[in-house]
């Protein structure tokens, strides 16, 4: 019984997201978000207390699933042993993953979380923050160790960071170049710079 | 005559603008707008077709300002013979001081742009990708000159792009960093890596 009413609200956020992907939050109604799931309104209302309610749980997933994907990247990296351009490609690889998986949550992201009252977007703000601050503690163990320059933390984390997040804006799947290419690349443009090295020309 | 009907328009841009970033695009009238500047809803009309057109004209005027400005920039430096560390921060502080000197205009083409319709919106997304393309014709003929490696020239322009983008979430005017230091920043980051240089440490 608590197996499939586990179930239910897990279908419940996936239509959701589907259809705020669609028409955007604002257009769509919990009478639609129950009519794909083929259940009642009323048994989305045992579930979730209201639409607002089903959009912070969207993000909510999403951040979380963020943060513990790059937790698990960055510890397997760091007790790997392995060369540092290895290691920072793997994590870029990671965070690109799971940011792109799921398109449809950026758009949820970036278009709708203005309809959270403050202190649900506060929670999903921090969970951001806190994926920002593994990322920047990652970083400056690095400078620590003599491993990369010792640069400003907050322009290199934020950079990187939004080196990333970019994609969504200019990324198509299918493409060219595949997740694994671009997190390469941007691993080998982080670490090397643009300038010629010498010696190397 | 002709002066003052100029003067009018530009007011209504530059108190709709206001508006959209204090209560959002939906939530603002023309009625409201027109009461800003002290003008009848008539007047207003005389002006712009409708409100569409008021959040138009605001995206387009802060394109074109960007667009223009790079492209002095770019060119002023070319010509200009000095280092290149020097160039690509001055080119990156023109960017930040355009892109930031309007912090509302931020909030509206993020948040609004939806809001236009298909060709409008491609307008918009036509002078994105002229900045882009000019800044990445630059970054290829740096590439051309062997004054930078050769790296992907697509993921080049848009993670530098991005770096300066991703300040509209989390730079603080009046904190620790300048503008100029965060470009300074950058362009360093972007030229030099992370790797230590060899027989510099």
């Amino acid at each position: 019984m608590k197996e499939d009413k586990k179930d239910t609200a897990a279908e419940i956020l996936q239509a959701a997201r589907q259809l705020f992907y669609e028409k955007g939050y604002e257009n769509a109604s919990t009478r639609e978000i129950s009519a794909r799931v083929g259940i009642s309104k009323a048994a989305l209302y045992h579930h979730f207390r209201n639409k607002e309610e089903i959009l912070f749980r969207i993000c909510l997933q999403a951040a979380d699933e963020l943060v513990d994907n790059m937790r698990r990247a960055i510890a397997r990296n760091v007790e790997s042993g392995k060369p540092l351009k290895e290691q920072l490609t793997d994590i870029l690889i990671e965070y690109l993953r799971t940011y792109m998986k799921n398109e449809n949550f950026n758009k949820i992201l970036f278009h709708d979380m203005e309809y959270l009252p403050e202190d649900k977007k506060r929670v999903i703000l921090g969970k951001e923050k806190e994926n920002v601050h593994q990322l920047r503690a990652y970083l400056a163990s690095l400078m620590g160790d003599g491993a990369i320059r010792s640069v400003n933390p907050t322009v290199l984390t934020f950079s990187l960071i939004s080196s990333l997040h970019w994609l969504y804006f200019w990324y198509k799947p299918g493409g060219p170049l595949t997740l694994e290419d671009v997190a390469e690349h941007i691993a080998d443009l982080f670490l090397h710079g643009l300038l010629p090295r010498e010696g190397k020309r």
